[in-house]
């Protein structure tokens, strides 16, 4: 789609210094600018690159100023400026809807108007699907899952029975909704394992993203819950019972062992791994690897904790620097 | 289903306490228990929050007494007994036998009496599938695959040439077994990798349960093997040549290299990782995030093992004690 | 297929000593070879099994003499002749070509001689398919996805939009190419986060193998790159805007974040963990298991680096030792 910058400044509320007219037709890193490009800087010791880029205007930070060599539009928060403009220029992609003749769709399922059915899905009884909502081809639905409005699942998705998903969520190919927890009882007598009843649920709320070959299970007996706003990488895995607060970000392979409560706002790098019944509080930042034992509570805003048993960064990194001299000392 | 606590204290070999024509339609959470429901408690200090639930009848250990003010049904283990019981009330979903219009099955593949196969399920030549099994939709069996009894593959499950079922395996949405080991040789002369044949083959025994989204892999030349009973999680990667004994539990995002070998009963956290060649013995205990090198032995029966290199969790503890006192010494 | 010692000995560049009208039928390992099976043993403590196992030849390095009581194949890289050697007695399986009637291939969609698209799977608006290549049951091509000639995806593989694949690139089951980058801007003023533009691509180049349910995303603006050659075990996860260089090997589970460069032959082991910007440079190797910080540089052609964060493993094991000694000495 092509807009001008005058409709952009106005979209992104930011302020455009330079001609208002001219057109933009998409976005481009700095590096591969061309025509008709807009890109972003947010810091002022990239302005030059951009300025001097194939862009035809930049989106900047309040450090720009209005006599720069391009068409500037100058924001407070450039790169949500810049993610704004995107979605002004290029809208989420609408899929054809319809039900395509290949789709196994059970005639107890509710589909609303506009929802896109691709080749090869499986839906099953009493499946709920909201208005706008796309299945992915090969996606499988089974029975009693109510998925909201405006949803985009990839595809080869399984969701299992009686999964709810909000509205505006993203799934990502290859992901596993509401499988059985991983829930035994040994038999003492024989030593072989008993499957533990998981006849929970799992709900995930609004404006939820999970990405792909990611797995949530179902609660045991309760529900598995993903708070609103909640974004999840991929091959995420979150175990039975998880409380999963709003606005969490969880980076790749990350892992959570049952019954983990994660409060709002909590961020965690790649590859963290949480024991069960843990509960990481309102603020908290995991670094990448870091492994909270089972039973811990993590409690700190905006601090970050690193390495397994997770500790506070400035405490972790003490003690690496101590082993570090001590095995320079050392003589093996 | 219904069920009497008579008939439920019965089948759980438990001893009953109270009105005994009293009748159960669920099981719960205590939290969440309304009438009909059965709960359990495994220690005195919860009793009192499951009498004051709305559950119907408790299932509770041998510290309890007949004189609570809800029916109870006293058991040696009473987490095992509420596993049992909730067998009882609801048995395994039986899924509607049948050949799904959409299937793509070979004529040469033999489906015994009562097997489910779902829409867009493909089975090629030569498979055998064994009675009561169900092949979830989307499923791909490819030639030769032999799966027995009363399994439960979800959906979108996808199985490599050869792979060998026992019964009663329950393979959840999205895990691949039998794929290639990860086998290259390096030609010196180009430093291009050449793949290793990948012509070995991959059994899985009775009552294995495998999560969501797991990979498992065939052997090089031989087989990989998984043993009867275990018990795998999701997002585990299993390479080739790995010989899993039985009653084995691996928890989730752990990852096992080519030709390691784990004995009986050993139990595993989640995002273990063994490398090539190493053995685990019978009993050992590897906690979450623990790394084993390769060609390394871990034994001790019941004892756990800690970190990378994994050592037994006391040392580690001590280890970790002392790092922390030097950490608050040291001047950085 | 049947090929005489003669034969395979002319192949695979070997010397030959003994009978070379011998026939071989296939390989195997030392411990279950059986007549008309070739073996391997790369040095000379094991070449005594080999010569008593049940093998008809067996492949050895410059060690063995021609007086054994088998006949030999003499190579300088034992383990790379038993691997071609395989490729000649048993040529990668052909699949049938053709389309599967099952299949939902969109009239816009260009596929080559000699393609095999199986059962179920469908193939999206402008998707160009290379000479010979398969595309495995249930699998799906997003609109304008490239793939080249000779490459085989498994089952259930997810391709989204605009992705391309070079020639002889195997993908196995499960695998998602060129989702969404895990990339979001927080809006200040609600705490809430928005998307930022993943509209790049995911260009993956000629030779590479990718395993089971591993997932790589595609560029957020530009690309991600996996070079010639390069080999992906099962669960790994390469995020957006990566770029990998040629003849790379990264073992099962392990995870690169955003914008992360890998040069030409690195090794990486399983679970290793990578942040973002972080470069990994030409022939270094990670161990299991190793964490390099975001824009860290790791340099060192055939160093080891070990640990969290990564570092030389002469130095990673001194600190080891180092905390051993001062655990046994600690009063906890």
């Amino acid at each position: 789609m092509k807009r001008t910058l005058k409709e952009l400044a106005e979209y992104v509320e930011a302020r455009l210094a330079g001609d208002d007219s001219v057109e933009i037709t998409g976005l481009a890193s700095i590096r591969s600018a061309s025509s008709g490009d807009l890109v972003f800087v947010s810091d002022e010791k990239n302005l030059e690159s951009a300025l001097r880029s194939g862009a035809a205007a930049v989106i900047a930070g309040e450090f720009a100023t209005s006599t720069a060599s391009k068409p500037l539009l100058i924001a407070k928060h450039p790169r949500l400026a810049f993610a704004r403009a995107g979605r002004f220029l290029a809208p989420p992609h609408r899929y054809n809807p319809g039900i395509h003749a290949s789709a196994v769709v059970h005639p107890s399922a509710k589909l609303a108007d506009g929802v896109a059915v691709e080749a090869h899905v499986v839906i099953k009884e009493d499946v709920v699907v909201g208005a706008r909502t796309r299945i992915g081809a090969g996606s499988c639905l089974e029975a009693k899952v109510l998925i909201g409005e405006d949803c985009n699942l990839g595809a080869n998705v399984a969701v299992y029975l009686g999964t709810t998903l909000g509205n505006r969520v993203i799934v990502h190919a290859g992901v596993v909704l509401g499988s059985d927890g991983f829930g035994y009882v040994c038999d003492p007598a024989t030593g072989r394992y008993e499957k533990f009843p998981q006849i929970g649920t799992l709900q995930i709320e609004d404006d939820v993203e999970i990405g792909a070959n990611s797995t949530i299970d179902r609660g045991a007996l309760d529900a598995t819950r993903i708070g609103r706003g909640t974004k999840i990488d991929n091959l995420v895995h979150i175990g039975h019972n998880c409380d999963i607060g709003e606005d969490v970000v969880i980076a790749a392979q990350t892992g959570l062992s049952g019954s983990v409560t994660v409060a709002n706002g909590v961020i965690m790098g790649g590859q963290v791994g949480i024991g069960d019944h843990a509960r990481i509080e309102s603020g908290a930042i995991l670094g990448g690897q870091g492994g909270v034992p089972s039973n811990k509570i993590i409690r700190g805003k905006g601090i970050v904790f690193w390495g397994t048993p997770a500790r506070p960064i400035r405490q972790y990194l003490k003690e690496l620097a101590v082993l570090a001299q001590l095995g320079k000392k050392g003589n093996h």
